[in-house]
């Protein structure tokens, strides 16, 4: 620069005297905006802004049939009997609304080949999915949930049809769980999946090394009926984002509604110019899911259900090595401590119990509450519990659709839940309201239950129930340690929680539940932080779906080492390269194990004289 | 403060005129340190330090049978038939030297009710041992890393007395990989297992969510027999850090050496204070391997073996649901491009096939070499694997231990190799050296073996080989494409490794293999970084073992979510509290979708708008 070019640069910006302030300050500022970077990533926010700023959102157009389309669109008496298969015509499944028992309508009972065709056209359109960018699964799950913020209703109203659920119920357990998960899975779902830098080491300095996620292949999700859009979408969105197929199972007892379901993901798909084979729907019995199985082209299952089926797909998995998930039973206890304030916590354990009809794996199936405010607890909740108002949850067969409570879903639940109920009660346990089916209605109600004096002799102590049942057990003493005896004392260990004045107290004594979540003055909030993974331990399974853990674990976890720096590669030293220094080899490599590995500074330097002499 | 005592700073201090430029200085700093400590975590290591300074490791001492404690420590002839069990003896297992077939003493056949009272006393050191500090699981891992250090040559000695490896593949195999595990696993374990807090969302921004690492229990790790000491100590490793008792069982082929080794972890308990049974070794049959994958009191289960075994390993597991982690056969391919210089892969080619007589789940079983550059490969390489000295790696009988290659362990073995390499032979493959047991030598040595001419026809080329036989597969056209199909028609996908001069097109070119490992230039690097997780798939299994991911499968992840700031609790809104509004219930929940998932601004609107309206 010449001097008259310098001259033009007025003195307060070259510093002058105040030069190293000027060179602190724009420091300051450059290591504070990098720091902000690495807390909060907001570059890469920055650009997700963008994104979603100017990119527009395809709309669908999906048709709906009458049945689906309208509380009252479903004609026809209840049926008496609610076969799923007519021995007269095997190849479809029929399908009822179990408030009503109003036929649905009839889904395919998929064969084994049916099946295996599916993979195969999955693992076709895997390969180019796998090439799509972030933006572009982004864009696909944001059509989906646009959609779904638009169609809340009509996804309400079917699976209300299809499971007997208060609309409440379903926009709180079906659409809000679903909308968290796509809105995390698009917010970090890249960054999750970004490559893992590792430390290398001291010995391995000159290397580079990291963990990268690969898409897996074809993900097989099975899921059970008790959410059926939820459960039908969850492993999609996670799956779509790590760039692999997604073929899912829904329950015998909840297809129909898998039409409508699968047609808006397919339709997002299709809408993006992607093609719609890489999701799929399989509906068919228990030979279906077992061709699913045990079906060589998946690479990953994923089973929510019970746990003896739970064992059976383990052991078909085996056949193939084909990793498994498995998200079963579980016999959540929700622990209410003496001081708590009642009118803060019955809420909570209303909607723990009843919620879904208590058809929830992570519903609260036992209610610890510490003697001192037993009693009070009961008093309290029984006439809560008696004012449920119980019926079919759509405005139709007489019904103002202003309910609390549906039915159950499986027609068999029926009597597993009165079985414990009678066992429990012919053991000592007090009923004080509820315990059997609703008398007066078609469907499968079985009325909101509350029982107290519940011990551990007590099958329901022990077993789940999966239905509208509050099962109460005393803490004697209020005593801490029996409270964490008794809820350990279980063969599940998916969720618990616990309700307490005293927060930190709280987390201390939950943190001994063995279990693989929990909340503290909470209930079931973890699984609205879907950068959480969510899974048990013990009968109620293991793997983890959701969160980071989650998504990951539908990748291939692939660990690569490179040299760092260009130039500078690895050999192996010339005593230890075949032939063998017979003299030098032994005495080298032994040297190296001193240097780099013993702890003490004599050896250290030894071990560098031995590398000097034989290397 | 007076203004007598304002008077007592000196204005240098207080900054005067320069105020603003000290303030900024001081903020230079502290966020330069912060960027300090979240890059390098230079507070943790400041501490690990001082731990590492301050405390004085213990010495042991582990008495040595003869036969462990020298060369020749063994007598007798050697035996003809190397049977494992005798009929009239069922509660022993012999043990031999592959190499001199010399009987070396015999070990506890255990039964099942054997193997279920050391997990019994494994269950309960447990308890304890789960609530040992971080720093004490360091002593004990440094206590063995102590004596490693200064015992390599007997570890070595006595590894190779088992599996007949010469010294420089055992300081290789066993030693160094062991060292860097416990180096590892001290600098950077706990780190690994402190709480993940994640984001919660807007939705849930009063909540503070986290996972923690819980020891899971018992771990029961079924170990090979190719690197005796590396597989009985690696997940003791892991296994002691995350807060676990680990049972070990090793191979029926290589138990012998069991004894010692599983001295010196014991040893390092019992002298810092611990109860020795948190850790145990089973030797047995396959009845005790079953015995082990059978028990309820198994909270995971590590297996390092066959693909077959692997799949009743998951079969036996299914019963109880316990998780496992397969870390199956490989079939792994070395890639050389034509680009390569001959004298600097040559050596890695050489390391990957005859290293431990090609026993390596991530031995090189396919070196798959560009055409142009293919037949200077094979006229390099023939000569020196020629030169190879094969025999006895210890000075006994006769042999003065100056060998590169020593015998293969499992004596069926030898008969598997042989037959691959006639199947090869006969469909056409060339043969330039070694395809036969060596005639002269009573131990279980197969010559080192080159074959070249290897198509997909022979079996060798899809089978897993597990002995000293380099593969050589020609690449037509030197086409990168049809090098990556090549490698991934293989039912295995455990490790692979490609060798070029563009380090970038190799990488690109490595990361289409579908393996679970890749490395540049080099070969089985990674398993030295150990933060890297190790494992594969496809036939090669699933899950990891080593590295961050393998360190926290031993524990069982909990999800927890709590109140963030004290006194703001989440209630239930009183709408769909129960009995819920039959008027607001429904669309105060649909409003909350429309404002926190609908993109549309409008649509946010009307969901504020529903919330105050039902709210």
């Amino acid at each position: 620069m010449s001097e008259a070019e310098q001259c033009l640069i007025p003195q307060q910006i070259i510093g002058g005297g105040s030069t190293p302030a000027v060179v602190v300050f724009i420091s300051t500022v450059a290591l504070a905006l990098y720091l902000l970077q690495e807390k909060t990533q907001f570059v890469y926010h920055l650009f997700l802004w963008i994104e979603y700023l100017t990119s527009s959102i395809p709309a669908l157009e999906i048709e709906m049939t009458p049945a689906e389309a309208s509380d009252d669109g479903v004609k026809g008496e209840p049926c008496k009997v609610m076969d799923l298969v007519d021995e007269s015509n095997p190849g479809v499944i029929n399908c009822y609304d179990p408030s009503t028992r109003q036929l649905l309508g009839q889904v395919k009972n998929m064969t084994a080949e049916e099946v295996h065709e599916i993979l195969v056209k999955a693992k076709k359109a895997q390969t180019e999915w796998s090439k799509t960018t972030f933006a572009q699964r982004r864009m696909v799950l944001r059509t989906i949930q646009k959609y779904v913020c638009e169609h809340v209703e009509d996804i309400c109203r079917v699976s209300s049809r299809e499971s007997g659920k208060p609309m409440v119920d379903a926009v709180l357990g079906e659409v809000t769980t679903t909308c968290e998960k796509i809105r995390t899975i698009c917010e970090w779902g890249e960054l999750w999946l970004r490559p893992d830098y590792r430390p290398t080491g001291l010995m391995l300095m000159h290397k580079s090394a990291w963990l990268e996620y690969v898409p897996l292949g074809v993900i097989v999700a099975i899921a059970p009926w008790n959410y059926p859009f939820h459960n039908s979408i969850n492993h999609v969105i996670s799956g779509l984002m790590a760039g692999n197929a997604v073929v899912g199972k829904v329950s015998e007892h909840a297809s129909w509604s898998s039409t409508y379901y699968g047609n808006i993901i397919k339709k997002a798909l299709e809408v993006n110019g992607h093609n719609p084979d890489i999701v799929a729907t399989v509906t068919g019995m228990a030979a279906a899911g077992q061709a699913l199985c045990s079906d060589p082209l998946v690479d990953k299952i994923i089973f929510t259900g019970s746990t003896p089926i739970g064992r059976k797909v383990m052991e078909s998995a085996s056949k193939n090595l084909t990793p498994v998930i498995l998200e079963l039973g579980g016999k959540d206890a929700m622990v209410i401590r003496q001081d708590c304030k009642l009118e803060e916590v019955v809420p909570w354990v209303m909607r723990g119990c009843y919620q879904n009809s208590g058809q929830n794996c992570v519903g609260v199936e036992r209610v610890l509450v510490y003697e001192s405010l037993h009693d009070k607890f009961v008093e309290c909740v029984v006439p809560k519990v008696k004012a449920i108002r119980q019926g079919i949850p759509l405005k139709v067969c007489g019904s103002d659709g202003k309910v609390d409570c549906g039915s159950l879903i499986m027609p068999s639940q029926m009597d597993i839940v009165q079985a414990l109920v009678d066992d429990a009660v012919k053991k000592g346990a007090t009923l004080h309201c509820g315990g059997m089916k609703k008398a007066d209605m078609d469907g499968q109600f079985f009325m909101p239950t509350v029982l107290s004096g519940v011990t551990a002799e007590m099958k329901i102590f022990h077993e789940e129930v999966f239905g509208p049942i509050m099962t109460i057990i005393k803490v004697p003493n209020d005593s801490d340690e029996e409270c964490v005896r008794m809820v350990n004392n279980c063969a599940f260990g998916l969720g618990s929680s616990i309700f307490t004045a005293d927060a930190a107290k709280g987390l201390a004594i939950g943190r001994q539940f063995r279990t693989g979540m929990l909340t503290v003055n909470d209930y079931a909030s973890n699984y609205l932080v879907q950068s959480l993974p969510f899974g048990g331990c013990k009968e109620s399974g293991f793997g983890r779906f959701a969160g980071i853990e989650g998504l990951r674990a539908l990748c291939l976890e692939r660990s690569i080492c490179v040299d760092r720096i260009p130039g500078i590669k690895t050999s192996i030293p010339s005593c230890i390269d075949f032939p063998i220094d017979g003299e030098k080899g032994y005495p080298f490599t032994e040297a190296l194990i001193q240097l780099f590995y013993n702890e003490s500074l004599v050896s250290k330097i030894k071990g560098i004289i031995g590398l000097i002499k034989n290397g």
